[in-house]
């Protein structure tokens, strides 16, 4: 298997990307591309040892912002190294893709460059989110601002219970569909017609959730607006940085404090670990005909590696060949039971 | 000024809405009226001495119940106490109400009896929530869930600068729009409406923001449709809930940690006040001809207490008067605008 990085992705790249690489290559038994201009990756490559870890350097001329316009990204920047990325995958010289850049540009680029897969109308991006006992996936997180239809969230559904099962090696997700209230009555005019599509699909849907089931272990899998998601997402990035900043203020101001903190330091640095992102590498887009799994912007080394293999889990589990399956099964499904309903 | 108080609304109702109304009224100057059935309230203020307080019962036969459907209590509760606080304020009795009860009940029955300020088409649920400086304001949290058009949240952004100012105390707020990028392009086709009316308010309009910018103190005031909003305060509530619980745990594992907490404790109390929604009394109902301030179903005393003096100022600072002459005004001159755009 052959894993391109994107080495000039993310708010420390190219160093961690190529030390994330490089672990993964001496973990892992897959091949990494590392992508990006030759001349720098060759500067930071010089800086390991490197024996028999399969690492080849790609060549590209370019690199995207991490502010940059998506748009202006896929127009402007067609040998940039996220571009260069999706092209190994569209050639068949790399079966996945991993980038902690610019999120936007990402999936602007994988899809232009891709595609979507067979009977997909909106791929879409999947946060997974640490929760009470595990994590939760939560998706769409940015793809479709705004736009979503009842049946693309019956997608999101679809999609995501196969990556619960197919990469996080759930049995059977409880999937959940994001409304203000459990109540079959509570939600907007799209999550109530959403509901009876839901309902009907070959999965375990436990029906209307509220934002904090996100976060208690009450569901697998959460679907909802890219809109919705996009805000929770960046809500919980900001609430995290928000509370550490607050606590380390308050611990600061005292010794006995200071001291507390160190006796307990195995304790919270466990805890840190647990609710870590890093864990759960990456957030995948779900439904182009390619896997590309993205990295928060500030991933480690760690984070990077992780990144990397699940994107080896996403080819090696065929979650692409299974979403397509089951989007074609569900699709006759529902066509069926609606025309019965209709005949009744 | 008299404020009542609907005695069985929350999760601890009455015990702690009557303690926290004794509370209020030993340390402020204005009257209570504890809302509820006459029997149980008297026999839970036989527990207290009560000298000088102005406090008076009101019967109330029925109370809604914390998971009972809306509609079903405005309609099969018309004796609740939330009905009758309602009323106590139509009728003139009482300048303002705070109920702990089902929230959802509590803007139905409110809205109902109360109706709306003249120019105001949607009424919102406004939530005050800890940023890493004070508090933001974030509207609707869920009083309008998928409905709302782009003048919806100029209404809003109108009303949330008012009670920011008045009631908060700011001096310009920042108001923002919450969208999935600062960008001028980036949002659902509601947001990007929404934008440049937001931009001709007379209000200090910073742009787009981010769901981080509801914490990290970016913005004073944020603006979103009800179901976005609900879904990231109940996304809040249950992060914090995992968060303690996953902190516990880790800590209970090992002696040194629990020592290191003793020793720390002082500063993790400075630091869950700080972020305890307790300090800002309760989520305003912005729009209705009242006051309504509701608070969380898990209030304290305390917090109880600090809902009934946000009452009061709510109702001293006549944030209703300001909202309706703000509406107006503000109607009358994006009317004129619009035209010159138009003759242009």
């Amino acid at each position: 298997m052959r894993i391109a990085v994107d080495a000039m992705g993310g708010d420390n790249a190219p160093g961690v990307v190529v030390e994330g690489s490089i672990l993964a290559a001496r973990e892992y038994p897959f091949e990494i591309l590392l992508v990006g201009p030759q001349a720098i990756l060759e500067g930071y490559l010089k800086n390991y040892n490197i024996g028999k870890e399969k690492i080849s350097l790609i060549n590209a001329t370019q690199y995207v912002l991490m502010d940059e316009i998506p748009a202006d990204a896929v127009r402007k920047k067609r040998d940039s190294s996220m571009h260069v990325c999706a092209r190994l995958i569209k050639s068949g010289r790399a079966d996945a893709m991993v980038t902690a850049g610019n999120t936007a540009a990402a999936l602007a680029i994988s899809r232009s460059i891709l595609g979507k897969l067979k009977g997909v109308s909106r791929p879409a991006l999947a946060s997974i989110i640490p929760n009470m006992n595990d994590a939760t996936i939560l998706l769409d997180v940015g793809a479709n601002a705004g736009s979503c239809m009842p049946e693309h969230l019956l997608e999101f559904a679809l999609m995501g219970d196969i990556y619960s099962r197919e990469v996080l090696g759930k049995d059977k997700p409880r999937i959940g569909l994001l409304s203000v209230g459990e109540e079959r009555t509570k939600g907007s005019s799209i999550t109530k017609e959403a509901l009876p599509l839901l309902e009907k699909a070959p999965i375990n849907f436990i029906g209307n959730v509220e934002g904090k089931e996100i976060v208690n272990g009450g569901a697998d899998v959460v679907v909802c607006d890219g809109f919705v998601g996009n805000a929770i997402l960046k809500f919980a990035e900001g609430a995290s940085v928000m509370f550490f900043h607050v606590i380390k203020t308050e611990i600061n101001r005292s010794l006995s404090a200071k001291i507390g903190m160190l006796l307990a330091k195995k304790a919270l640095k466990a805890f840190t670990k647990k609710l870590d992102y890093e864990n759960y590498g990456g957030a995948p887009i779900l439904g182009i005909n390619g896997a590309c799994i993205i990295g928060h912007g500030k991933s480690s080394a760690n984070a990077i590696k992780s990144a990397i293999r699940v994107a080896s889990e996403f080819v090696s589990r065929d979650v692409n060949k299974s979403i397509e399956k089951s989007l074609l099964e569900m699709k006759q499904k529902i066509d069926i039971q609606l025309l019965s309903n209709e005949e009744e």
